[in-house]
């Protein structure tokens, strides 16, 4: 039909990642593929109407696409997200921001998945990537051995920070420093201050490898995990707490920076049908 | 009585901080005395066994002195415990650790104090500066608000995070990183890197300035606060929070490293004294 060949050309248009650099875009499309061949036949097809899957600002100065599958119903994921946007900024450089997110059902209590990279000047990187912690990490000292002592995910952060180009980030929302875990790579990306050239190459041989093998970690031990068949009482727990991520998340990441991107309509547009998704 | 006249050399002892810089000390004594002035009528006087209030290793490498007041009945305070330690590094330097801090009764939901000062070399000094949430800040948005975003906390981080010798600093327990809060000060300071010529002058000039604000909006907002009387829940909430928080910060912090520095008998002694109190 023609809607569904709608959707095929909207996907390839999220695939394609079109305005960031080839080792961005590579690493883009291998985590969505590590995706697919892992937890793929969990998850329906996008959903979402085509003009949220696709959209910019009337001066068509922006533009963004987001592909949002749900999971099966016999599935423990609840969504997962990926998206990109363009916007080209009055510098005359751009803004570019790539995005993976991954959220739980409450029948487990394993971490949500976060990754973005958001590039606002040819020098300079910031990226985010975590698995997001469920529950109070101090009231359940448990629940922090058992998915970031145990598995060592500090590793990872500390891989970064051995490169001269790397620094902390300290996000101005003090709620994004609060959900994100300990071992959070939250960091600030900077050519000048090391020996690699450019941003592309850090992708490629830094970041890359490490968003990769998070991922995997998130797919195998998290996303498909059999181990936390979790209780009512936990179960409630979970889900308001993953409320307050949600609606939180939604309002601090793109409540804020959508409107000015693309105009009020538009974002109106594409906020309530997220929220939906995120509220659900 | 010689047991009392015992007492006030302990206290004299603790007062003396007798390895670290003027600056240093002097910087502690104004903090104890910003504590007397604002609270000291709603504190005991320390009760700590006298050889607990002072104790060094068998081999006379490594001493300390402990001052542990705990709040009176009607006061929201449950105690405070000051201290110092110092003990010889087979390097030929020296590691001088002094503390101060905090620890509220269930009766208010405000932050606890924590503030540490690790110097373990002449050029470098860790600090970490906190007021530490008692809630699940996720869970309790408003929390974060009241507390960490109106009292635009994180201005204190960011003034020490203009000067070039100052880094952020990730504890290797993940537990200290999950116990602070979003806007904790938790950082290393190295020489070598800015203009500052020595630690003495960054004490005095920056850490000082912070150190006493921060420690002011504790005494004048939290100790003596009287909006938060709590109901029953919450209280138990708090109280079971703050169990978890006491012991695993007294056996990540002194647990780990007592027993080394002092050896196993002294250690024990000491801890087990501790304990009591911070199991209260």
């Amino acid at each position: 039909s023609s809607s569904s060949a709608s959707m095929d050309e909207l996907r390839a248009k999220f695939m394609e990642f079109p305005y960031v650099s080839a080792p961005h875009k590579d690493l883009m499309l291998e985590l969505l593929s590590s995706v697919d061949n892992r937890i793929g036949s969990s998850l329906q097809p996008c959903t979402l109407p085509t003009d949220v899957q696709h959209f910019g600002n009337p001066t068509g100065t922006a533009s963004a696409s987001l592909h949002l599958r749900s999971g099966v119903v016999s599935s423990q994921i609840d969504f997962i997200l990926g998206g990109w946007i363009h916007c080209k900024l009055p510098s005359g450089s751009s803004l570019n921001i790539t995005s993976l997110s991954a959220y739980l059902k409450s029948s487990t209590n394993a971490p949500h998945f976060l990754m973005e990279l958001i590039q606002s000047s040819p020098n300079s990187l910031i990226l985010i990537l975590d698995l997001t912690p469920r529950k109070d990490l101090i009231l359940y000292l448990d629940y922090l051995k058992t998915y970031y002592e145990d598995t060592q995910l500090d590793k990872h952060r500390q891989r970064l920070h051995t490169l001269p180009e790397v620094t902390p980030y300290f996000s101005p929302s003090l709620y994004i420093r609060s959900v994100l875990s300990p071992t959070a790579v939250i960091v600030n990306i900077d050519i000048g201050a090391g020996e690699k050239t450019n941003i592309e190459e850090i992708i490629r041989d830094d970041i890359g490898p490490v968003a990769k093998e998070v991922l995997q970690f998130w797919l195998d031990s998290c996303a498909c995990s059999e181990r936390s068949v979790v209780g009512e009482s936990e179960k409630c727990y979970l889900a308001e707490r993953d409320r307050i991520i949600k609606s939180k998340t939604i309002e601090v990441d793109l409540g804020s920076s959508f409107p000015r991107l693309f105009g009020q309509e538009v974002a109106d547009r594409v906020l309530s049908v997220l929220k939906e998704y995120y509220n659900a």
